[in-house]
């Protein structure tokens, strides 16, 4: 079958007044609604209704054109991966998002791991020492998902460790997620569990850390609402859980513009340090491609807590909150 | 709209024998007539005259594959924007060439910026310690341009420091170019100003540095000629100006082939220490995309000053000169 | 002439079970059949037979999405040129494969530099100190090619060493190619020769290594069967030669999967020090451009040798050998 590689992308840049106990800067930013990213891929017609697939995917920053995922230079860090579909589901290997961050995302207005979403507290280490923080991809996945149009969604992946020496299981990593999607409703159970360490640093027990989530989103005719309820454990002695429960909503103010809100809450068991965070956001679609956005996020950190959300730095144990102000452009091509 | 992204190019190698104060080299270098460098640009109708656009672009060294400014990989670290324009002119924010550049490369009969333009000497620092070198291009602009099709030009930038402690304004830039373009006429005038540091690396009293360049070129029949007069100061006590003055020609020997030479002379205020530069240059066309092309530059450094252009290396207060014989081939893409 | 870019690549990934001295690895890897890429190359028609040429291919691991060759990030260090051709042949400058690259790649069932290529043991260093590793590319050369279409192949290739102080031959590079390819025939010889150092570390006395091979392939009707005969050499007082043999044969077991069978032999000149290898391997293609492959890799040490084959760690002077079973799925775009 013929090739037919596909080039997309986003270019999104912010203007953003960042604050944080009494520091303020502005400048420039990347991805306040979408992270900006370039990326190739395909799909070949098998036959008997099976298709090949590839998709490669990098993320830079349009302020300064360097990599992200770490930079600063390029590398299909977002996404990298090969694999088969047919009427059974599909098969992927590579690195990929996990099947919990699609049932987080797609019972998020923001779209979770973008920059402006509360969500993103689910990553808070904040009074829990040890344990290891929630990512939205893994490396070195094999996958199965049921097919695209089925209701029912399964989502299964594994990575195994890949450490010769020390514990073998150092960066392993487990995740599945069980949903339903007929609108106007969508619900969806995922957990993941990692092993921390990895090939490259391995360790003689690796620290296992779960997560939890259950997300619904309900569209009326205008109106979507949106909730999630997560917990994330390590077993580690002395380390406690933490809970936390959002609620979102978006509706469309006029054809071309959309007014978001979502709010969350993080508490950390027995312990008096939690955050709550929320963000009103205002889209303004020029074209299906093109949209003008503004973002106004907040963050309180309670008893001395020092969790940060859009990459603002906040002083260690210090309770500062944060607060940002943005403006930017998406353009998707 | 449709998406219609164009993914553009330039290779160009030549063969270079460089020599300094004695020592010769010989291989291939990057870039003697256009640095290569690959991107992806496109533009969308938002209807109304309104579009958007943008711009990624890497530069990369085609006798290693490695990626170039800096390198070792790839970053769309040459251009990297966003923008929206209309009859009123064109917005952009990201990282881009700064005003004064484009001043100065409508005027080079080489462009400046590319290896063999004597016009580099604006990037030299010799005898004036502390000064920021001139940059060609900025990251975290935002920046407003008249229409490509006015005749008079103004293009005004300005990218924040972004630091939040230390000074705020350690890497601040400010930057306009105004001009007039109707042939056979163009006549520009630009600055820009600079404070050193930067947000990773803020300082607590940043240095000024400010850069003047008035450019102009006439268009005869087949001739061409070009003159610039630039000069760059640091608000630094015990620093002089430097003051620069260029002037080139061009002229197609054949329907496929140019002539083209530039001259430079930079004198520091009050200091014997100066230079004399210039580039003799043919380029042979195969055809719109493919040119063979041959180029000898000069340089000469007076009173033990050591400036360097073509990136040769000169030993420090040597007052050695520079002398490269390059043949070379350029096709884009 | 128009221009027209084509985007091309591979995405190759394997599961691996890797085995040696009694440790054992599990997991995904890049590349068992044919090592993943990304690439843009173009040609352009200027008249007259003349053709203007490019190319740029960078290599990455589907695994992690990370760049390879070396990584972690992109760039276009798999091949970087641009260059003529006609119908006296093809003159090229930049990084490529060398000639002899080449001549051990047309007769080798795997393609000699993928993963599972017994061949690749003529990159084995084992026994030989100071010997320059056989690299299957070069950076900064310059080189002519007989027509595609010509029988006889000649391939010459140079690229000057580029340091200006110390020996300026340090890192030069010679290497040549002459063969003829007639089906069902081919038959080549080959050799390349560096001398040790860079441009970058530049050193008194650049120590040569040379390189020889002399293949052969013969195609059947169905079978094909494969010969080579390689010696490597270093010019440093004790380090003896080492002499490979190898001999392969493919035979498609049905019309969409094939059968692939090599096995070498490396001896270092007096000395006990040596290795047998053997690939035993199958592809099942789904289409010309997705194939699912297996592959049973095989080295054994003798004499507390430790050359490696396939990236799995051997202990030094351990003798131990390695085993690798390895499936994988490959897609072409």
């Amino acid at each position: 079958a013929q090739s037919s590689v596909t080039l997309y992308g986003t270019a999104d840049l912010y203007l953003s007044r960042d604050s944080s106990g009494g520091h303020t800067t502005t400048g420039l930013k990347d991805g306040g609604h979408t992270a900006s990213r370039i990326g190739f891929r395909g799909t070949e017609d098998l036959g008997g209704g099976l298709e090949a697939h590839f998709l490669l995917e990098a993320g830079y920053n349009p302020e300064t054109g360097a990599g992200t995922l770490p930079g600063p230079s390029l590398a299909f860090s977002r996404q990298a991966f090969v694999g088969l579909s047919g009427a059974w589901g599909q098969l992927d290997a590579g690195r990929m998002y996990t099947p919990m961050f699609y049932t987080l995302f797609k019972a998020d207005p923001y779209g979770v791991n973008a920059v402006f979403s509360p969500l993103n507290l689910v990553s808070a280490t904040d009074a829990q020492p040890g344990i290891t923080a929630f990512a939205a991809r893994a490396s070195g996945m094999l996958r199965y998902r049921t097919p695209v149009a089925s209701p029912f969604v399964a989502d299964i992946a594994y990575a195994p460790g890949k450490a010769a020496t020390s514990s073998r299981r150092s960066g392993e990593f487990k995740g599945a997620a069980f949903g339903w999607q007929r609108k106007p409703w969508y619900v969806g159970y995922a957990f993941q569990r990692v092993r921390s360490g990895s090939a490259a640093a391995p360790v003689a027990v690796p620290a296992v850390t779960t997560y939890h989530a259950l997300s619904a989103s309900y569209q009326f005719t205008d109106l979507a609402l949106y909730a999630h309820g997560m917990r994330t454990t390590a077993r580690l002695p002395g380390v406690p859980d933490a809970v936390l429960f959002a609620l979102g909503a978006s509706y469309p103010v006029t054809p071309v513009s959309t007014l978001i809100v979502e709010a969350i809450r993080r508490k950390v068991d027995g312990s008096a340090r939690a955050q709550v965070a929320w963000t009103l956001g205002y889209d303004h679609h020029l074209s299906k491609r093109t949209a003008l956005y503004a973002r106004w996020l907040g963050l309180d950190n309670r008893s001395g807590a020092s969790a940060t959300l859009a990459g603002v730095p906040v002083v260690a144990d210090s309770g500062d909150g944060v607060r940002v102000l943005a403006a930017g452009i998406r353009h998707t091509f």
